[in-house]
């Protein structure tokens, strides 16, 4: 990835771990490498085709990791003992998968995960997804939905309309297609059986149109609390039907505490999540403005998948992040940058021989706090070095002659204004003829006087 | 690695990024796997047995990097149309070698590069050092020494010594066991060979002892700019000697301008580095504190590098950081901090029904600019939930139970005091006679009280 996205992905890394931090998340780090063994659990068939595996020195089958939450089991059971609990940790790190790569699916991709491990508490739910509202909303994303549905819903919704508990998951992750495929082809995934737009068959459940009918009458409840209530008057017959409804109740009134906006994280009953490890509320986040990139965070409640490696039950909830979908989808609203290099100032060379002195510029430059390049190019010539600061797009240059340094003054240049000219902005021709371009001070002014065309830049939003 | 180092880690590669974006490098980022080929092309048959090789869903021979020099060439070479340059670009990622494990070495690693492409001025080479000084006093290590030496003097050396050219790297490689094994060892593997701690036989050079009397002679040159001038005197009569001491004099000048201090970042010619690619200033640095730990950072220039891939000659210069390294020194010298948080307080859950209350304290103390956490565990008494403070070394708690709520008031509770008493401080005495441990103030002045707590924690230096 080129600096431009590299600086911008950086932007969305650290945005996320400021919030999360800021709620007490902490970092974790765990090898890109597991034992296959581990790894597979799982995941059986599907995980063998889809992971790289290789051989330690020791001949141990081993491959890469291609998400996170294994490893993160791994040692919550490994660690038992050291590790004070809740674990509320995050990971940024890089996975694998052996598949095709698609469109905006990379076999090398780097995801980020929040987890709170060891928290029974639909708090801890509330507390990831008020959290990412917040990360949302410092990204600059003003439009966006966060929808929360639940697993244990989804089971009183399979129970309601007869359908045998070990057929529930395979149920819900029909389910799960109802956003990407519409409700009709959910409906005939549900009966029959349909034809995708390859003309590839895909089987259907089986169910009887009665089941079908009650899924769709659940599909098409309400959003928000009216949902709960309607769903409670559907499931009255159905034991055990009012936890998970409750479950969604406390965590939305919770969600409010934490000041998440109630047009924006809400309950949407028919949110289904394709994994099988889950076992309460779920959640996914979407940029209403771009929605064509789907969830840009999503994850839920598993309070099974610790077990696995421990044999004791430990509660967990959380939620992954794949910040190169979400920098797309930023790309896409405008939201990103990309500039190519954080510098605010280049200082050109011009004379070579005074190189100690262009030196100690740029040291004043940035012991007063600007990020400043030198220019150390093999270009002699003045426009060439600032067609390299317009390459990288930086805005100010300063540059000294011999004239200059004889008069100890220091030209600066405007290199906004100049870009600006040459592309022609008509509607920026105020703004415009109120800047010169390029100023000679003297060269005790010069940081002020670059950090004032800086200034004006913020003002006039260039 | 567990939240307690990865805090560390984080703050380390962070301090490194925030220096070197200020003088303008900018990040890169590319992929864990290259083609095997482009991989081994530099290294050779020593390579081969240290990369893990995998094979991509479509058979190509891939491997796991173990550099990022190896990338950054091949990215240079691949897009060197649309680059800028020079390039400036720094890149932190995970490298592999599958080889034993030592004490300190692992088979996966975090590398941090920092390197400038297209750049033939040593100036290039002294900002590279100078924003390592910087990168390690940021760091709060004051102690530390930069040594430069020089590829091409090295060059000159084995001329004036009469050792033929084809020989000089591997009289090289034998004089960057200096350090290491010291001036006997080095005489030895530079004449008939010697035999090492463990018994093994290490084949000698071969040189004549006229010879090796002149690279003890050399070895023995002054530090600082005295060595130059005494090198001049040495290799008066070996053509283009001048060149690389004319280098190091120049770069010595520029570091000064940079603002590097001359007592630790200075001329030792002395130095070599083991790898073949270098063909200039060449550097390391070490903590005098803690030499044990080696070289923290080394690099230099690599004029040829880039060739490999593009048939063309493009200068660079760069440096490698091992972080990990420089985290366990830092540790090593209570350098490091090791709170397995970043939390400022911790809300204890006394009332659960209250919760919704609990978050409302949170969120407040989190929008004064306090890292909050809300306690979310399954533990209901309130000295477990300070033990779970005390284990993750968060310095305040607040608690409210019915009474306070009832009077609108919350206790606040200096962890940091009973931490002290607990392990029974003598020499703290009169700081904490003034601590009263816990308060209770009114709930609209807890964010005040909870900053002044935090506030004379950094006083007394706790």
């Amino acid at each position: 990835m080129m600096p431009a996205e590299m600086i911008e992905r950086q932007r969305i890394i650290d945005t996320v771990k400021r919030v999360y931090e800021s709620y007490g998340f902490v970092p974790l780090d765990t090898p890109a490498m597991e034992y296959t063994e581990a790894l597979l659990g799982e995941y059986g068939e599907e995980g063998t085709k889809q992971i790289y595996r290789l051989e330690s020195p020791e001949g141990e089958d081993i491959a890469l990791r291609f998400d996170l939450t294994v490893s993160l089991a791994r040692v919550v059971a490994q660690y038992q003992q050291d590790i004070p609990k809740p674990f509320k940790r995050y990971q940024v790190a890089t996975c694998w998968r052996a598949d095709k790569p698609d469109p905006g699916r990379f076999r090398e991709f780097v995801q980020f995960d929040i987890d709170s491990v060891g928290c029974a508490d639909v708090a801890a739910d509330a507390e990831i997804v008020a959290a990412m509202c917040e990360t949302l909303e410092a990204l600059g994303i003003e439009n966006y939905a966060i929808k929360i549905g639940s697993r244990k819903v989804l089971d009183s919704l399979t129970k309601w309309a007869r359908i045998p508990p070990e057929r529930s998951k395979a149920i819900i992750r029909v389910i799960d297609k109802l956003d990407k495929q519409g409700l009709d082809a959910v409906k005939l995934e549900l009966g029959p059986g349909r034809v995708d737009e390859s003309g590839d068959k895909i089987p259907g459940q089986g169910l009887e149109s009665a089941q079908i009918a009650k899924i769709e009458e659940f599909l098409g409840l309400p959003k928000k609390l009216d949902g709960l209530k309607a769903a409670a008057k559907l499931f009255a017959g159905v034991p055990e039907s009012e936890e998970g409804l409750q479950e969604l109740e406390r965590m939305d009134g919770l969600l409010r505490a934490f000041g998440a906006p109630e047009d924006k994280a809400y309950i949407d009953l028919a949110l289904a999540r394709g994994l099988d490890y889950y076992t309460g509320p779920v959640f996914e986040a979407y940029l209403t403005d771009a929605p064509r990139f789907g969830s840009v965070f999503g994850g839920g409640r598993y309070d099974g998948l610790v077990e696995r490696f421990l044999g004791v039950k430990i509660p967990g909830t959380g939620t992954s992040i794949g910040p190169d979908r979400l920098l797309a989808a930023l790309q896409h609203l405008g939201l990103a940058q990309a500039r190519p290099s954080t510098a605010d100032v280049l200082v050109a060379v011009m004379v070579k021989d005074r190189m100690a002195d262009y030196i100690q510029m740029a040291r004043e430059l940035r012991e007063s706090g600007l990020r400043t390049e030198l220019y150390l190019g093999t270009q002699k010539r003045i426009p060439k070095q600032l067609g390299y600061a317009d390459k990288k797009d930086i805005p100010v240059a300063v540059i000294v002659g011999p004239d200059e340094f004889e008069k100890r003054e220091v030209s600066i240049k405007d290199l906004v204004v100049g870009r600006m000219k040459a592309e022609g902005i008509e509607e920026r021709a105020d703004w415009l003829a109120e800047r010169p371009g390029q100023v000679t001070v003297l060269r005790s002014e010069m940081v002020a006087k670059v950090k004032e065309i800086l200034a004006s830049h913020s003002e006039g939003n260039a």
